[in-house]
């Protein structure tokens, strides 16, 4: 239906291409050397971050921020609370790798963090890397001008990864995984829905709403974008699952056939792969909906759905 | 030399009869119910903090605003703040008694978390402890009259648990035990200080920093409760060694003896015994005389101070 490049998705890899740099040099400035006491540590939370990524949370941020009109000095501030939720990004990937949960050897395109540091590393270099990320979140500078923004953003990405999102998504993913899938579809289709949700929709719209809090958006806008988050969140998992069918480790850089193999809930499991490919281009078109109502940010963000959603075909 | 319970040490015991029920009906109210979904990580936490615990941390953050002078309303200000302390406490005993840190059956009077959720529940369980501990200390209220303080005190926390402090304490806890002692004892000294300074010292250090900042405490009081709290710590980190030596597994309410067949660094095993007892009764003079120069907190940091000390006792 649509084709790897289409024109559509043009925009947002030429975005992909300019904010990534900036973001990878911001990680690079902030995070300790490999050289610092204890230099174990160090090293292996810069490997885990240096993979190749597609960093496309930060990249969210910066879009949101771009589509409320932020200036470039503001862009400046928001970078390092940008590039924080990289770290929080990695430190899912690192523990969610570990054997006693997916148990992955590649990811990034090369070894997991505890296939090369070991176990204990990877479980201590996963917790700095969240550390630091809501450390660098926490911290952001807070003009008058943007009163509570700080404090708004912390609770926005603290809900997104906690319990209720990211890690009680990955706490149901286990679960389903176990054997126990539910008793009824129906059953199953809810905790489908409260895995990708929570697992990856949350921080990608809490990495938008970062963006557009930071820079002064108005309340309908903070609406704007989150309900186009949570549609895009949407379109990345099934993405995600459809390629986890369809794709091979090396264009994924990360092990595929995975989820088949571990028995986990994914769209191509409870649906087949012919609908979950129709469900997710019914979901690229609301993404595609919801991007025209955000003046200033259209063009782009509706690339960006057309990105994140054409990646499995 | 000292008796289980000097006078000295008695006004630390009935402050901590005052506040851990005050501590532990906030952890009580402000985390996620049992119920709540996904369940089973809600319970993993719960049981992970509702374990016996000391509650020294937010003890110490409650006994460092006194200390200043803090009013009832900012002392009920401070309660979650400093009971996020004690979540971020739990988080590293969960994750350091993990099979592949530390790999321990029990803590806090029962068995370790990981023995009863599995190993996978008690990573998250971990790091859902962590990202709640942060959240609610940078969503600490901020008024006007105490601007700034809340940056402030998420910076020491954060550097106190990152790899400059708790995490690089435990790497290098680790990397001292996995039978790489350093060649010269002058080595040993070195990394055995790093060791407990980061491991335990700066998280005390920064929980009396929590009190003193957000009770308006001017910089002398935050430069004595610093240099008190270095001294505090490292009275508590000596004692934990000793302990391990001479306690049991129903006094310690977690596993004795486990440093020695580990190979650990610590003070009995690089001193000896009688010696790591001298250095013991020196840090506490030192902490006795820290304590002594915080005006309207002597008796209480004392006291604290004999308290931590004479466990070993």
């Amino acid at each position: 239906m649509t084709t790897e490049t289409t024109p559509l998705s043009d925009a947002a890899r030429r975005f992909l291409e300019r904010t990534t740099p900036e973001i990878e040099s911001t990680l690079d400035r902030l995070l300790p050397p490999e050289t610092e006491r204890p230099a174990t540590i160090h090293r292996a939370v810069r490997y885990a971050v240096f993979g190749k990524g597609k960093r496309l949370r930060p990249a969210l941020a910066i879009a949101a921020a771009e589509a409320c009109g932020a200036t470039r000095a503001i862009l400046e501030e928001i970078l390092p609370a940008a590039a924080a939720l990289e770290l929080i990004h990695t430190y899912s990937l690192v523990h969610d790798d570990l054997p006693a949960l997916d148990n992955d050897d590649l990811r990034r395109g090369r070894l997991t963090t505890h296939k090369v540091f070991g176990e204990a590393m990877a479980i201590l270099a996963g917790d700095a890397l969240l550390t630091q990320g809501l450390d660098w979140i926490g911290r952001f500078p807070e003009g008058n001008s943007r009163a509570g923004a700080r404090s708004r953003v912390l609770a926005e990405i603290s809900e997104a990864i906690g319990t209720k999102g990211m890690i009680g998504g990955q706490v149901e993913d286990l679960e389903a995984s176990s054997g126990s899938h539910a008793d009824s579809r129906d059953a199953d289709t809810d905790r489908l829905q409260f895995i990708h949700r929570a697992k990856t929709g949350r921080l990608i719209t809490a990495s938008l709403l970062l963006g557009v809090i930071h820079s002064g958006g108005d309340d309908s806008k903070v609406a704007r974008l989150r309900s186009y988050g949570d549609s895009l969140g949407l379109c990345f998992q099934i993405a995600d699952d459809i390629l986890d069918v369809t794709g091979t480790a090396e264009s994924l850089g990360k092990s595929a056939g995975k989820d088949e193999a571990q028995g986990k809930l994914t769209y191509p499991a409870l649906y087949g792969i012919d609908e979950a490919r129709r469900k997710l281009q019914a979901e690229r078109e609301r993404a595609l909906d919801l991007a025209r109502q955000i003046e200033g940010g259209t063009n782009l963000l509706a690339s960006i759905a057309a990105l994140v959603a054409d990646r499995s075909s």
